[in-house]
């Protein structure tokens, strides 16, 4: 038996309802106390299964698939293995003559130290939900007849994103510098950010990979995603506004990326399956979901600044589908590999109080947040950002998402 | 004495003036006749040195470093490692005590086959030539007063490309499907691309890594840039042109980028330095280069196709340097990863026949080519494009950069 603390309370002795019951089981990579060796674990409740070593304890044929300092070979491993692994756990942790050999695997959550749970391959980000883009443009683009871009509603419109600075949430933020230019401006200035701001998103995990050269079609998105994960995609929008123009955005965003440390498995997810809104233009084949499985989610954010809530994005809302994104980024051809991840784009709902960035919530700083600890228009240091979400489970449940939490430091 | 095919002729026996003589030396990665193997190589002539095998042969202390399947773990050993480990294969190379141990580890170069020599992390790709950039902004923006967008002069414009469809010179290039829309077009249409084109590149590659929320500045990039290599960004003019608008170039571009099988190290290019252009503008400190050394690269490209040569692209008429890349890359605090790609975008010069891209040669299409084997505006079906590429060495010798070449499948 390996040398773990002995967890404190019964992990088994979940209260009802708890969002992380049995229903749920996401998966993570934690440290146990006082070691720093990685290790795939399953939250129950407020403790954490070491998973590959209860597969070993139990003789489990999946012991080699979790007994790895990270999701990734788990992820590569496809449908078929990760609907028979959840079976298997969710016996592991239901079936009564399991309890003894598995007990002493289990960690208290506050003992131990979550890290970014998969190696990140190629990291997109989307631009989903038409509530946002339509603030944006309004934003950015007054006299435009338009908010939105002739192209919005023919294509999920995407772009890569830096996957090496893809962070566990609990990563502190440093403050990016860099160039901006206001209009009235003669040349660009440097210097920090001034305009810093999150993103609610959620972000889409690629198990099964896919070969260079062959689409993947809108009814093979669950064999290809496993899960999903809160993100909070930072950024410098006055770095943004100088920089995106002809080619995107750059050095406005690939400072940081956080993720939670949770992923949730789509199969926890059945419940919360919802259609995307109605479309209001034909969408060529590849993208036309009219006929499939709906593939929207009823997840429900909720954006807190320093613990005070900020906007509540609903997700339901996304007029793209994560189904659709993925058919989209490999109609071309392009390969799909192991811990590929795509966000949402920012998640942003019809009311003023559902909004996912601080520049749609301030209204570009005009209107300041009056925060408990004072007014906000972008995020000042110290600054703590934090997404938590939940969707419907089965039995009026509720399957909880984790938190994405990141604090603002000063720049260096 | 590993099983490997005797060479042909003498491995040593490498004719004055050779590109790939001892002044060279690049590194890949191959695997030897009938083998899956993947080892590293260094270039001599016509020959391939195994690399890993020979340090072993002689009880080199780098053996542990070269003894891969990748180039990865030399890469990040760092500025000091790769030059100590240059003076050593030049030694091993050239002392001729040293011969008969390392002879049985050459493989003649039509023998083997060549791999992507490393695996890349993050890929970046920029737009650094100013006659590149004029003349797509003469293209795409006509009635514009400054083909240059406003910031171009003030930073190097850049944006992340997909690295997981990064393939190695050889590769064939399937042409890609999307969306296309013409400005006479009521709605977009979906199939095969018709503007299918190339785009001369040279790619960086980053060896040693760097911490989030520490800026690499100019005078470190030698510290952190192993070499270099050739590169060609497959384009898709026509789904480009649809979706770039606001978020940059997504599907135009992540089916595939090609890149050559020897990584040239900087080491090999000192003669070749030189100074970048004049600079029009004011720099801000950290990408003011004109108290650095020069960064400049004289490389002289020549662009192919179906082995008629169709463009001479001068390196050296870059506006932005390698150096002002990086600075620009990692000034918001983002994080290098050993392995990270960056492209110096479309390397045109001032002339008409010094034009990286059939978007240019062609003024999108408007001028054909004239090839022996027909007309082209864009890339057929069946058509091989080809980089090639060398440097000034040392005493009027050339170091040759290889080759980066790739024929385009018909659509699957």
């Amino acid at each position: 038996m390996p040398p773990f603390d002995v967890p404190e309370g019964d992990p088994f002795d979940v209260p009802e309802g708890h969002p992380f019951g049995p229903h749920n089981l996401p998966y993570g990579v934690f440290a146990p106390a006082g070691s720093e060796t990685r290790r795939v674990g399953v939250r129950l409740g407020d403790h954490v299964l070491d998973a590959g070593a209860a597969a070993q304890a139990l003789g489990s044929p999946y012991a080699s698939l979790l007994a790895h300092p990270t999701l990734n070979p788990l992820l590569a491993a496809g449908r078929t293995a990760w609907s028979d692994i959840r079976r298997a756990l969710t016996a592991w942790l239901t079936v009564p003559s399991h309890r003894e050999t598995i007990t002493p695997h289990f960690h208290p959550l506050s003992s131990v130290t979550l890290n970014l749970p998969f190696e990140v391959a190629d990291y997109v980000d989307f631009y989903a939900s038409e509530n946002h883009a339509r603030n944006v443009g309004q934003i950015f683009r007054p006299d435009s007849p338009d908010p939105l871009t002739p192209n919005w509603k023919h294509l999920p419109i995407g772009y890569h994103g830096r996957s090496g600075t893809v962070v566990v949430s609990g990563t502190d933020v440093v403050r990016p510098s860099g160039q901006r230019k206001a209009p009235t401006d003669s040349a660009p200035l440097f210097g920090p950010s001034t305009r810093l701001d999150i993103e609610a998103e959620v972000g889409f995990v690629v198990g099964a990979p896919s070969d260079m050269g062959s689409p993947v079609a809108l009814s093979s998105f669950r064999d290809h995603v496993f899960g999903l994960c809160l993100l909070n995609d930072w950024s410098a929008r006055d770095i943004q506004a100088w920089e995106y123009v002809p080619l995107g955005p750059f050095l406005g965003k690939s400072f940081a990326t956080s993720v939670s440390a949770w992923i949730t498995p789509l199969d926890a997810l059945d419940e919360a399956r919802v259609p995307p809104p109605p479309r209001t233009h034909d969408l060529l084949p590849y993208l036309d979901d009219s006929t499939e499985d709906p593939c929207g989610y009823d997840l429900r954010i909720t954006v807190t600044i320093n613990g005070h809530t900020v906007s509540e994005p609903p997700f339901s809302t996304m007029y793209w589908t994560a189904a659709q994104q993925l058919a989209h980024m490999t109609v071309n051809g392009a390969s799909l590999r192991t811990g590929d991840l795509y966000g949402s784009g920012t998640v942003s709902g019809p009311s003023p109080t559902q909004r996912g960035s601080l520049l749609e919530l301030t209204w570009n700083g005009r209107d300041p947040l009056d925060l408990p600890n004072g007014k906000r228009t972008f995020l000042e240091d110290g600054d703590e950002a934090t997404l938590t979400a939940w969707a419907p489970g089965p039995n009026g449940t509720r399957v909880g998402l984790g938190e994405v939490t990141g604090r603002v430091l000063p720049p260096t």
